[in-house]
């Protein structure tokens, strides 16, 4: 089986390499090819997504990715900026089921925001539509504003839209990962303004009909991202749009207050898919040593998982995970008092220890 | 001076009559017409938004909104549902500028899921536009997709867009109002990916030259969604996009945890407004005395301020709240330990008796 690893910017390098690290001592024979994306793609081929790095990815069973950017290359022109390979690779490689789990581990309630009860064991699944919506829809650009109050003036446009197979294809994602949890889909929308997501719920309710063992509900964005903040563990599974999506995913991330240990999988019909944490690539503290390698690590499980067949790895590596913080070991970013501060490489160490 | 007061549905009349009350007390002489909107204004005239309730609205000097929205009305179409009523509101009054003030009284901060150090005394200011973006962008509904792997399916579409003059004058208004506060704002956009919010973000900086005393930055809408949990006093003004200061106004308004306690002001170029509380109708509490008036109070403070030009009124009447709180007087929703537990109308009379 063929892993593509791309590294990108950043905190990217330090993180994967511990991934690898881990990947290497399960005892399977994956092959492991690395290639340049994001800003060190475009240093190393002109292009954030260079032709080769697309073809690895096309060409192999998972993607492991780091992260991408850096300020560095925000003066570049949209289409050449580190982020645009993320959505190159979304898109190309049809990666339409985007699988964000937002977990609280009890030994890191501390590190929230928000008050250990309303927190503590938090375990909620987003699933994003990642290929459709605002994000791709065509026409889309700066043009003459052609009506209205404003005519004449130059305005800014994009298209949302949403065409009945892809909702119903995230719908049977959403409604099958709901049956192995919890059994409770929440869709959320904003069917009272946008025709696209009144037809996204018209679609949910139809593809609700092969599921009657599991319960659906509907709730606008707006009252989402309330009722995330006021009582999050009341959620299952939320399937949402791209846009939503994206602001949702993070929004809940932030509530477990260690970003640092969310993995994410974004998948295609085959369930092919990427893996990357849902961190960025914090370039602020690249190179030091002290990212936190674990999300990264759990989203190598997910790969183990998902793509490649290996649940059991995958448990194995999710253990360790928690052996390790239950041992009290920390990077920077989730320390708290009593335990131990240690660096990325030392945090790959210990999981790789905890492994045999 | 003339306000129209449309109480609309569910809390809306009862909230709405304590305002009233304490506007009637401050010896000046409004002139006070009422009208049906939302559900009530579809039982009196068909229509969410009468045609003779719309007139009073662009007749009057502000308007005073309760709420609209009841579950009776879910299964009627689109156009004639309530929250109609406040779109075309918005739209027909040219109230552009939404400002949504999260604000978490000292007294109110175990009432917050956050804990107290994250939250207390936070005051922060949210800038909405509110006429523009895909709320009322066009072409927009169900077609036969025109291209792509969905070619010939149907799909649902919406267009967002944004003329230059409507950002300008939104960012004016948050430009000013950052000036009156700590002097630096943050423009929300999603650059990296929407046309719009490139453009939008282009004439922000832009309209920055003319405020140089202001510090201006910018923020990724799905971090400012991240950063609102993790640290939401940094922020003194936001100003964003209809879209994206839905949800971004309403997760500021939970933070609160006492989003009964939250105001909005939305206002057209020459300062005629719509105030409303930042809640919704609350059907389930309807007509049982015990919704939380105040928010309506305090929009009611803010019509006086921003319409009316009676600031020193506006001020009167946010005393005579701090006031009713320091003395312990609680509604259900903010209710704690040690506090005196009253309802609606008490709660009005509470003010009053401050007032004075
Ligand atoms: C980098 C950006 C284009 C991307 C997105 O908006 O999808 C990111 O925020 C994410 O969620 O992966
Ligand atoms: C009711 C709805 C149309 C409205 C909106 O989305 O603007 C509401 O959520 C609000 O924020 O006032």
């Amino acid at each position: 089986m063929k892993i593509a690893i791309l590294p990108g910017d950043g905190i990217g390098p330090e993180i994967v390499e511990q991934a690898v690290k881990v990947l290497k001592v399960l005892g399977e024979s994956f092959e492991m090819e690395f290639a340049p994306v994001g800003g060190a793609g475009y240093e190393a081929a002109g292009h954030p997504l260079p032709e080769a790095t697309l073809k690895l990815a096309q060409d192999a069973d998972a993607v492991l990715f780091g992260a991408v950017g850096d300020w560095k290359y925000d003066s570049l022109d949209r289409p050449l900026r580190p982020e645009q390979a993320i959505l190159g690779l979304r898109k190309n490689l049809n990666l339409f089921a985007n699988l964000r789990p937002a977990i609280l581990y009890p030994e890191l309630a501390g590190a929230s925001t928000l008050k250990p009860e309303v927190v503590s064991g938090l375990d909620i699944l987003i699933i994003r539509e990642l290929t459709g919506d605002i994000y791709f829809g065509q026409p889309r650009g700066v043009r003459e504003c052609p009506d209205g109050p404003f005519k004449g003036q130059r305005e800014g446009f994009d298209t949302m839209r949403y065409a009945e197979g892809e909702i119903r294809r995230i719908a049977h994602v959403a409604f099958q990962a709901a049956r192995k949890r919890d059994k409770r889909l929440t869709s959320v929308d904003k069917a009272n303004v946008l025709e696209t997501f009144q037809f996204w719920k018209d679609i949910m309710i139809d593809v609700h009909k092969e599921y009657p063992d599991v319960a659906l509900d509907h709730m606008y964005v707006d009252n989402a991202a309330m009722q995330l903040v006021r009582a999050p563990k009341k959620f299952d599974v939320m399937v949402t749009g791209n846009m939503f999506g994206d602001i949702l995913s993070d929004a809940a991330a932030m509530l477990t207050g260690s970003i640092g240990m969310l993995p994410s999988a974004s998948l295609d019909a085959n369930n092919k898919g990427l893996y990357e944490p849902s961190h960025g690539s914090a370039p602020d503290i690249a190179g030091k040593g002290i990212a936190n390698p674990l999300a990264t690590i759990l989203s190598a499980a997910m790969m183990l998982r998902y793509s490649l067949g290996k649940a059991e790895q995958a448990d194995r590596i999710e253990t360790a995970v928690k052996n390790v913080l239950t041992q009290g070991l920390r990077t920077p970013d989730i320390f708290a008092e009593g335990c131990t501060k240690i660096g990325t490489s030392a945090m790959g160490d210990a999981v790789v220890k905890a492994l045999s």
